[in-house]
């Protein structure tokens, strides 16, 4: 997904706030779910009432960014379990080197009870995918 | 540092987006160096030409939090080095209830050169004396 | 309401990034809300279904807020119709020297059907004490 | 600009928070400034060290706007004096019915004086470039 540092992101000292990231990677997440997945958050949410809590989020900071530059994140499965699905989130400039390596798990919820969910079968094959394309592309 | 849950921090879910916890683990490290080290963001970053970017940031999300609840959120310094500090900052319901436990890893920068920086000396000793005070509170 | 200006507020030519003055006056306006009339957003709208969409925002700019200032807003209801409220809200610095002022118009919606709803009496009649009491104070 | 409402911009009542729509308006001229004025506003801040400040901001919010719409926005000059320019930015939806109307002044300063500036001349022949095009779009 490409990105566009905009003065809305940057701070005085010239750089990414960072909480400006989170919403980039859940920019990410939810651009997935619309166009990899096929269900958007509105449909996820108000259609199917079900909500997908974070519960586990790592940044890893490597480069900082600056106003005017373009990024571009992309996406992987790591693993999936009975309701949560972790995926890798990296950003990079244009010049490929990394800025951020985001590490997110979320799971999936029942938004009356709040209590967690089996992966929605349709969504999981979905998600499935993306991990064995993920995979292929490595040496495991 | 308290925290009230407004509707700025909530998403469609009716929970506290995550980016906004970010905004508030930054608001957080922003009290303590204004309140607790003497020296505020402006000062540090307008007068001494000083940046502190985040390295590192990992976020364990305990519990939900909803509109109008009010949180409490703790710091300790758990480590430091030349020119970093490692931070847990907490945050509690009114129920003492954990919400989120996040650590964050922050290096002091000359802001012209983004190069780090030894952590200077009068912050080191106010920075050190969080950490004693913390470390006095537990059994190791 | 006090109002501390910090490091989420400003953009990179180091003033308040006007947006972010849009989400402090949402902040007055709800703040009132709890404290002034006794109902809050939560209350209003996930216990009573009632929302409350702002149609008509007007800020004038006076004077740029900075890192590290404290400001404070006050509200004054101008105006209540049948289902709608017309207020000004007015930040100032330290100095009582005014930064921005802003008129507010919001009205009652049925969250439902998103359809006007007329002002209900509970909240009509602490409304209009605001209105009365900041009449009180002027010469007309 | 094309803009599509996500996560981040909703608030618990499922509609677009007001104060992300004032990001937008932000977010529109940013992008009028880089591929309109062909001057990106690292190069007018950081560059040239000049900055922008909004001094007259109107909203007129004319429905709301939910979760996983695509807006589309539009930007007309309106009036140019010494130092300030006035717009009108639009937000239409899909169905190209009105969502928001926002009339924007705001002015050229040196960031180091916070003085207002004349317009500068390669930006105002731009800039007059785009009242042109409007106005000869108009009967009047």
């Amino acid at each position: 997904m490409g990105l566009e540092i905009g003065f809305k992101h940057c701070d005085p000292a010239g750089i990414v706030f960072y909480p400006r990231y989170a919403e980039m990677v859940n920019d990410t997440v939810e651009h997935w779910f619309k166009h990899g997945l096929g269900v958007d958050f509105d449909c996820l949410h108000r259609v199917r009432r079900i909500a997908i809590p974070t519960v586990k989020l790592d940044f890893e900071f490597k480069a900082p960014s600056r106003l005017g530059e373009a990024l571009i994140s992309t996406l992987i499965v790591v693993a999936t379990g009975r309701s949560s699905v972790a995926l890798e989130v990296d950003f990079a400039g244009q010049d490929k080197r990394p800025r951020l390596r985001a590490e997110v798990t979320f799971v999936f919820v029942d938004m009356e009870s709040m209590k967690s969910l089996e992966i929605p079968s349709d969504l999981k094959r979905s998600i499935e995918g993306y991990r064995s394309a993920a995979e292929s592309c490595g040496p495991d």
